[in-house]
């Protein structure tokens, strides 16, 4: 594990590092943000997976979460969003699949399963890694963007004992039934769907009677909203556990992200504390 | 004028706005970010001046302003750092000259003085734009970083009736004592330093007998501190209406500035209730 930069923020500190993944076969870079109260003992920990196209970085940048995270005292892991460097054929064609697109799934096809480890990265090589840092990891929350919102859906719900709540902004709701997802599940897991509905939160929504605590946010200027992200899908399933709300004129980007963090953040902390 | 960009944040509408300037001979581009309390009436307004090598965008993307604006009622005008393409000799050449170094002067050189009017850009061409917002021309305050940190405090100390209050992160404090601004006042205004106290903000101190009051925040693992920021110089006037504080390990980038700005908001908002 290797320090690249480290700055004051928010009165914590917010670290990138970077590291030899051996689930994901190369090198990964993560931001690890660390609050004021790090210093004094093991604080909670939320998992932010990001979207198509971004790095680790965009979240630290754009988000303004590490006054939150401050303000609650919590550390916050901020991951990227694929291998990068894997070598694979076409890796590099689209930006909706391979580099900065790994949907958080274990890849099973001759051609990704080498590097394309987002699942296991996500749930169990990072948790060993960051037990480096003062974190306590019996107290997590998962959170993300569009496709990482996707990520953060599949993974809290697999995961109930290890993610005590979930959020996510602008989600891509059921990979099965939208284009990037269709396109990333044939890649990574074969056009076999058998394996596909471990990885759509949709799916898994309609199989968990009792799921954490979840609370969506989903603008509705947003391009992508009907053909991609499809939140009424989950909406219809009236989980007793969500709070899905629609918000008025606000887009895709971070400028939705940072309106809202605070209030994401806020209910993970309620439910860390 | 034209409008480029609009989009939701925090509640508000963040606009990008390109628009022909007379003083400047070129296209300029600013970001405009009006709260909501805009739709009501006229708000007042801050100015946010960039550093070097920054454009409008900067700030709009990384500081998080928005949320304390809207708190505050406040509109943000965030304008470019210097014409660009005006097509002079070697503007392109240097990060700190030309090209995102207009150092908020009116150049008077006959290589810069057709396009590098910075100065006579903030001060009376922008506020007359800005007359198609709604915003209230008698309630204006001017804050900026580095280079834009100096150009707040000059613009501001210079135009007492025009600004009702001055803030700067990391000011470049002196720049007829500094290489940054040694370079910039030679080539802008030329070697004789006649004209240059007139743009360096320890010179206007010395000579203000009561200025606006004034906030300046600087981190003490700044880079630029000791050869090119040089606080000390203010800090050794004892100006009564200064509250200038050294933050420890804080460093240069919109990570400090993230970490501060609620508090220089909330200082304008108050000067302009």
């Amino acid at each position: 594990m290797k320090e690249i930069s480290s700055v004051k923020v928010a009165d914590g500190t917010q670290l990138v590092i970077e590291h030899e993944s051996a689930c994901c076969n190369c090198t990964m870079t993560l931001g690890v943000f660390l609050p004021p109260q790090a210093k004094k003992g093991p604080v909670p920990v939320i998992y932010y997976l990001s979207g198509l196209t971004c790095t680790h970085e965009n979240v630290v940048t754009k988000a303004g979460a590490q006054r939150y995270a401050t303000e609650h005292g919590v550390a916050l892991i901020t991951p990227d969003t694929s291998p990068r460097g894997a070598g694979i054929e076409g890796e590099d064609d689209n930006w909706h699949l391979g580099t900065g697109a790994g949907f958080y799934v274990d890849a099973t096809t001759d051609k990704w399963s080498s590097h394309y480890q987002m699942y296991t990265y996500i749930t169990q090589e990072l948790p060993d890694l960051i037990n480096a840092f003062p974190i306590d990891p019996s107290r997590c929350s998962i959170m993300g963007h569009s496709m990482g919102g996707h990520g953060a859906l599949v993974i809290g719900l697999r995961n109930p004992d290890q993610y005590r709540s979930i959020s996510a902004f602008s989600p891509i709701s059921s990979p099965i039934q939208c284009p990037w997802g269709q396109d990333a599940l044939s890649e990574y897991l074969g056009p076999d769907q058998t394996s596909w509905p471990a990885y759509d939160a949709t799916e898994l929504l309609k199989i968990t009677s009792n799921p954490q605590p979840i609370l969506i946010d989903q603008g509705e200027a947003d391009n992508f909203l009907e053909e991609q992200l499809k939140p009424q899908l989950i909406q219809d399933l009236a989980i007793p556990t969500l709070e899905l709300n629609l918000r008025p004129d606000y887009d895709h980007s971070y400028y939705f992200i940072s309106s809202f963090i605070g209030a994401h953040i806020s209910f993970h902390a309620k439910h860390l504390a």
